[in-house]
């Protein structure tokens, strides 16, 4: 029987970690590192850091490579393709460093419910017959990095908030009725292709971590810095993470309306 | 000069708790302590916890207590009031207890960005003229604790999802291409006004709490069980708090679309 936890380590701060989440590291018998590649180097250097930084026990830290994604087939397959070829990956480190089961621990970054595939994989590994317990630890996102590090709420009084992805905002625009929109997952900073009239953006980068920048104003104003910034941030670093909340006015008119 | 520094202290359960936040709460000289009535007396005894749990230093805690919210007037003006009325008394306290200035923190429910008004009382502050800088440590939300409890994802790959509340989803119901929806500060059930065809449901209440209640399944089955188990409970405690996930079966023909 493997004891699966899945602990959200919060976006790139350490001292984001909640202190369950260092109980249930130090709980494990077993920390799987995946690593995912060079150009994203700076983000297993962070695990590798909070695990000296908390372990205090027993745990055995082993770091393994992931698949990569095949960005050339459709989008949702070749998620689904990946996701089943990391469950593969995951049962081979199973079978080698907890022959005999035990507590395994997975450090998720930011919070393993948002944008993150890791309960899909545990899902395909249950499904496939693997005898396995799942708890979740939570952890701070990055949209909570965001709004913090910016002191902006989220929501305006009692109004939806819609979060989103790159992919998705470019494909599908502003919806009506909505008044704030969170967008994550954008390779390709989609806000350029909105009407950005009385719409304010307060875009992050790294958020939580030492080179952390972060960029607001009236999208009018502040887009083309945004679009600048990021692509020199992501040429010196080799890659970049970044998410952005967009507000446009009419939130006051919809509320009069709901 | 006050530098006021919103601390997200989780929805309850105290190992929820970031270590930036118990930096935090330890580096004020003070922590104001909202009291809001009797019904919910158990959170300020969990913040009173909290507070006893995690301060070693010379911090100095001081309950007050919070005006109510006038339930007659319509939402929004009834909301602006009220937190007209928080940012007088806060006024008092700080006049009162930090004269000289210095660091002041507030421990805030889940986290400060999420349908929280401690941002926007704060702004209140500042315009009226007081002399604050304004820092928040983000915390687990009600949301993340939900999903944890649950184990589930928050949203389906590369989908979108609505984060709203019971009045909203009342009176806007199902928005269209949206395939999960998360609800709030719902007094009334709202899922009840749906067509619960094809809809599955993830209800939390009191949760990170030791009276932590879970339910799940499609919503034409289960949803009359959570519509009395929510009032059972809360005639027994005398107050609920409770949020639910609404996930229906179109996400993949949305993504599809999209
Ligand atoms: C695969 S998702 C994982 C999200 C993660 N589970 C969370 O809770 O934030 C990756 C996306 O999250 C956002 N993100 C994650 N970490 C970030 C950071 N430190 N700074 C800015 N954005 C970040 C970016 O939008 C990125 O494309
Ligand atoms: C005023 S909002 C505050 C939300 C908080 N800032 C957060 O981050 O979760 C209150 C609503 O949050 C949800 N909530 C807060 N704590 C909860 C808990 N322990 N269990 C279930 N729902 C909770 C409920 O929907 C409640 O109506």
């Amino acid at each position: 029987m493997i004891d699966l936890h899945l602990i959200g380590i919060g976006t790139g701060n350490p001292d984001h970690l909640t202190r369950a989440a260092i109980v249930a590291m130090n709980a494990a018998d077993l920390i799987l590192l995946p690593r995912k590649g060079d150009a994203k180097s700076d983000l297993i250097d962070l695990r590798r850091g909070i695990c000296a930084e908390v372990l205090t026990g027993a745990t055995r830290v082993v770091e393994f490579d992931l698949p990569e994604r095949d960005t050339t087939a459709p989008y949702l397959r070749a998620v689904d393709q990946w996701h089943d070829a990391i469950a593969v990956v995951w049962s081979i480190q199973i079978a080698q460093h907890l022959p005999n089961g035990g507590r395994l621990a997975l450090l998720v970054w930011g919070d393993p419910s948002l944008y993150d595939s890791t309960l899909r994989i545990a899902d395909r590994l249950r499904t496939d017959g693997m005898a396995m317990t799942v708890t979740v630890e939570p952890g701070i996102t990055s949209l909570q990095a965001l709004t913090a590090a910016h002191a902006i709420p989220l929501n305006t009084v009692g109004a939806p908030v819609l979060v989103t992805t790159g992919r998705r905002l470019r494909a599908w625009g502003w919806p009506a009725d909505i008044g704030t929109i969170a967008v994550m997952l954008d390779g390709d900073c989609a806000f350029q292709t909105l009407d950005a009239a009385g719409v304010s953006i307060w875009w992050g980068a790294y958020l939580g971590m030492k080179d952390q920048m972060l960029i607001a104003g009236p999208l009018t104003v502040v887009a083309k810095r945004i679009v600048q910034t990021r692509a020199d941030l992501r040429e010196q670093h080799g890659w970049i993470m970044d998410i952005y909340l967009l507000r446009r006015d009419t939130s006051r008119r919809s509320d009069n309306s709901g």
